[in-house]
């Protein structure tokens, strides 16, 4: 039995030795490095925590003290820990164990979270909320990208008021997805390459060098280190926030964190403690490149490649469009928040720097900062995953939509996505529909993204254009029509006769498949009409087709407040209609899971079987073939 | 002709001499005092960046540099120095001259702005999409209140590396609507107390008293205090983050802020300007009570008083409403965004200072600190304005509604507001009826208030509450019906055969406008059905209408994402329906303006007699009054 198989809880931490834990440590890099190897999951921030996380749990008692993850993504090995090395097999999966933290789903995750920056608040949150019943601490795990979001700064600007009780761990990898940007960015390496902090490293050195060896000594040069560096270092901003500043620590060394986590319990003020991890620690190719690392799919453990060829898909065909668009459009300038490779413009970073911009993971000054390159007469092109966008819909409100800017939002993984409930990308539309001046459309497949950020480019006007993750799979079909792009026109793409599916984005490729089913198993000639602007909307088709035969509206968003929305608008103004709208999508009650996007849909019955039975079942069809009908 | 008259265009206020220019600020008080005690406005703000303004556009040339007023509210002296003093008379008048910023409305505008903090965003794309062509400084002018907001944050954060051109002049008047709180503030306090500043004023003013009076002499000590100020004070958190930090300046001396302006004109580095300034200053009432003179109605200039007695409204409910169930729920907590008195909570502030929470101007904090309150067990109510809890969607959705945490949204100034565009309060519905477990209520007038707050701190999961500015006007009424409060239901308010008239908010009270009307001038039936529930919606209700009648529905939010897009989903999947559902409420195409909120509604057609008069015409009434209707 290994050593991390005895953990049954935190508190079985406490007797090992430190070969033990030092053992323990390697058994959990590669317990997470062969689970995200056969699951796909976040590698490279789960292998840099292991040792602070096994520091946490045995400084910390989690009967009183709570921590809190900021972006649980990076929280494995606190799960292998804490009780849940079953469920983790199951990484990812669905009905296994989620790929991040959530509330409730043991008594040791007190916090959901999938989106960064957000823990310092709800940290002080909890702190506020203590009495002298409950006066442990509340420890926040944010990592060093993450100090680049507003929320985050917000919260540390509230740290001095309310925080008595709160420490913030800063876990400096130097990596925000991408390689961290910014002012606050830079204070962190300041203080690292600072001449004083070298020269505290090298004196400890030095000491314990000539003094014979022994744990007491290297422990007591330890301590005597952090008193000089505590002593002597700058604590950046964070001194001038009224935050006590300690570090920076090697996050590789349990005993060091251990000391320091100690000794902030007994204090009554706010603290930051520094602490330097290395992303992807201990697997060379995750050291290598940490960005291909951050979250990946299955991968072959002694090569680190892909098991799976990566199919091109609606990012690498969206990124291809904008190097070849910039060839065009001297003006065209691109701003991504933290995820250069995430949204495919990883070339177009490459070969047009200076039209470029990575502002970190910073989404409300990623759309005011696009603003003000309009503004100024560029064409902007601002690309970030659609969840990740909620962050600023303000910003498109104000700062884009109000003033007529010509900003092209491109939303990446649009719809739902493996991580997740805080991932999936199905609430944007609900907002954006009632903006002025805002055109929103969906391409397809892969082929209608050029064209349609082309004429997204021309429109001198704000313009939403949102996929999802991965392909639409069109390339795989043979029969998906070429319809010329017009602006604000659906595109028939099958002709039918007894009901009409109109779909948005890859949905409409996916009502194709359904059409055929249809077809097949239960005599109904069904027309797909691809719905390819939510905003302004095809009213003029629709309304003819609802005359003539029941419709059903198909998208990747929340029915109630997308495409669904925009149809039934149209469709309850009719009078005297005899045929009806039947909207499909995604539910506004409940909370969709994790797992493969096809299991999930399989689950909302939402799968192309269950969607031709629905159907069908609304429109009298017969089946053609019983047995699979009874099946049903 | 008073100087001022004569100020037609920036330039001509080169030639002036000092005396003209301490005349010019006392005019520019004059006007601004007068205009706003006639038509309402922003007054305190206004009153401490005369003499700023006088210095920007001094020291900076319009034709080449920018400046972007961050919260474009405090740029009434800049209007009236850049050709507008005619359009200013007609302040805040529907047609007349905007209270905020607003994009290409002058040449002298070059940015839209109404919620705070986004200068330093847009002004960094400004420079960032600069060439040897266009090598103009960009100035943003940001308060202190706006630095604690998230974007202004991460814009700060990024200011080094896109920021050569840049010129951040903070405006410290302490003030964030509210007085400022926040780590960030104390720093610039702690300049400003520091022993160095006061030891260095004391010496300048010791020199200055010894030495002859002459021009000559006080420049030459301003200029030596300026650089042992910048030489011997600490940049707070700004040097921190790369920026260069100069001041604190006395922003109600001109020579010395253009001294400074001109002198950092040459550099090509970011640098922030600290300017000192008195809120409401020259105006002894707005000084002394700052947050009521903050926006303001129409008063008495001689007393400051309020012309019009305010009515208490919803605000006034809301907060008479937390403040007695405070007494029932021990555990019951609020968090406001520096807006205390706007949302109506200075009593529960006085009377319960251990549970209440003003973060300042941190919307997306406010949230997940609230999060983190409800996470521990408080009862949480989270006050903000409708618009600028836009700020916070993604905060509500990742860090309440995904982990069904009991917090009540109050959105206060939900539907159409005096200040126009950046203000109204008409898209939030559309986002937040996507999201799981969410409950969206809304009184319909103020006696409705407190017994639906108490339903939602009684519902253990997020519950949003949205009410409009000022009063429902439901007192002048007495026919008001009295249904109790039953969670999902809507209230019948009054029957009819004709049609019904679906409302939510207080558009139930116009409705029964509506519906005298309807009876009176075209002798129609019109049932009023008040809709107090979003979400979950009362289907059924609407359902059973719709076999029998036309609906209408009405709303105070754009009409195709809120109560139009609700009822328009269950009426579209009926079948054989002979009767439809129109949806009045706000176009989501085009800007709705600013001005007396009746007005902007007759703009829009939605005042109670054109929307009598549309919903008469839809269902081929009768005008009982010919003539009125050939008016029509």
């Amino acid at each position: 039995m290994s050593i991390l198989e005895k953990i049954k809880s935190p508190c079985d931490l406490h007797d090992l030795s430190p070969a033990e834990l030092s053992a323990l440590s390697g058994e959990l890099r590669d317990k997470i490095v062969r689970t995200v190897a056969a699951n796909g999951g976040h590698l490279g921030s789960n292998l840099g925590v292991v040792e602070l996380t096994v520091a946490l749990l045995r400084s910390f008692d989690l009967e009183r003290d709570r921590i809190v993850w900021d972006v649980g993504h990076q929280s494995y090995s606190y799960k292998l820990l804490t009780g849940r090395q079953t469920e983790f097999e199951h990484l990812r999966e669905f009905g296994g164990c989620c790929g991040f933290q959530v509330r409730n789903s043991s008594k040791y995750e007190c916090y959901s979270s999938g989106h960064a920056g957000v823990a310092i608040s709800a940290a002080l949150g909890m702190c506020a909320a203590q009495d002298a019943e409950n006066p442990g601490k509340v420890v926040a795990v944010v990592g060093d990208g993450a100090l680049g979001s507003g929320v985050a700064l917000e919260g540390l600007n509230q740290v001095r008021d309310h925080g008595k009780n709160l420490i913030i761990v800063l876990n400096d990898n130097k990596m925000a997805i991408s390689r961290n940007v910014g002012a606050i960015s830079r204070c962190l390496n300041r203080i690292m390459v600072s001449r004083r902090y070298r020269w505290i490293k090298k004196c400890a050195k030095a000491i314990i060098s000539i003094l014979p060896k022994s744990q007491a000594i290297t422990r007591a040069v330890s301590r005597l280190e952090d008193s000089a560096k505590n002593l002597l270092l700058p604590g950046g901003p964070f001194q001038e926030l009224g935050i006590r500043y300690l570090g920076p620590i090697n996050g590789h060394n349990i005993a060091d964190m251990e000391r320091t986590f100690r000794a902030v319990q007994r204090d009554d003020r706010p603290v930051i403690i520094h602490v330097v991890t290395e992303k992807g620690r201990g697997y060379a190719p995750a050291v290598a490149e940490p960005e291909r690392f951050h979250g990946i799919g299955k991968f072959d453990i002694a090569s680190g490649k892909a098991l799976s060829a990566s199919q091109p898909g609606f990012s690498a065909a969206f990124g291809q469009a904008v190097c070849d668009l910039a060839e065009k459009y001297p003006d065209l300038t691109a701003v991504v928040a933290a995820m250069t490779g995430g949204v495919g413009l990883e070339k177009f970073a490459r070969k047009f720097p200076e039209r470029f911009y990575d502002v970190g993971m910073a989404e409300g000054h990623a759309v005011s900062f696009s603003s003000g390159l309009a503004a100024s007469g560029r064409r902007v092109i601002c690309a970030v995953y659609a969840t990740f966008m909620q962050r600023s819909l303000d910003n498109i409100f104000h700062d884009v939509a109000l003033m007529d800017l010509p900003v092209v939002f491109a939303l990446d993984r649009a719809g739902l996505v493996e991580d997740g409930p805080t991932h999936h990308g199905i609430y944007d539309v609900g907002f954006l529909l009632g903006l002025p001046n805002m055109t929103i459309m969906q391409p397809a497949c892969e082929a209608e993204v050029a064209p349609m950020l082309e004429m997204a480019l021309q429109q001198n006007s704000p313009v939403v254009i949102r996929y999802p993750r991965g392909s639409s799979n069109a390339a795989r079909r043979s029969n998906i029509p070429v319809v010329p792009l017009e602006y604000g026109r659906s595109a028939l793409w099958r002709d039918g006769r007894d009901l009409a599916i109109y779909a948005s984005g890859a949905e409409a490729v996916r009502a194709l498949q359904i059409a055929d089913l249809l077809a097949e198993e239960y005599q109904l000639s069904a027309k797909v009409v691809n719905v390819r602007f939510l905003k302004p909307f095809d009213r003029a088709t629709l309304e003819k087709d609802l005359q003539q035969m029941d419709v059903f509206t198909l998208e990747d968003h929340v029915a109630t407040s997308g495409l669904g929305a925009v149809a039934s608008a149209v469709a309850s103004g009719l009078k005297n209609s005899t045929h009806c709208l039947k909207t499909l999508g995604l539910p506004a009650d409940g909370v969709v899971s994790f797992g493969a996007v096809d299991k999930l849909r399989a689950s909302l019955g939402l799968d192309v079987d269950s969607l031709a039975r629905h159907i069908a079942c609304c429109c009298g069809g017969t089946p053609h073939s019983p047995v699979r009908a009874a099946n049903a």
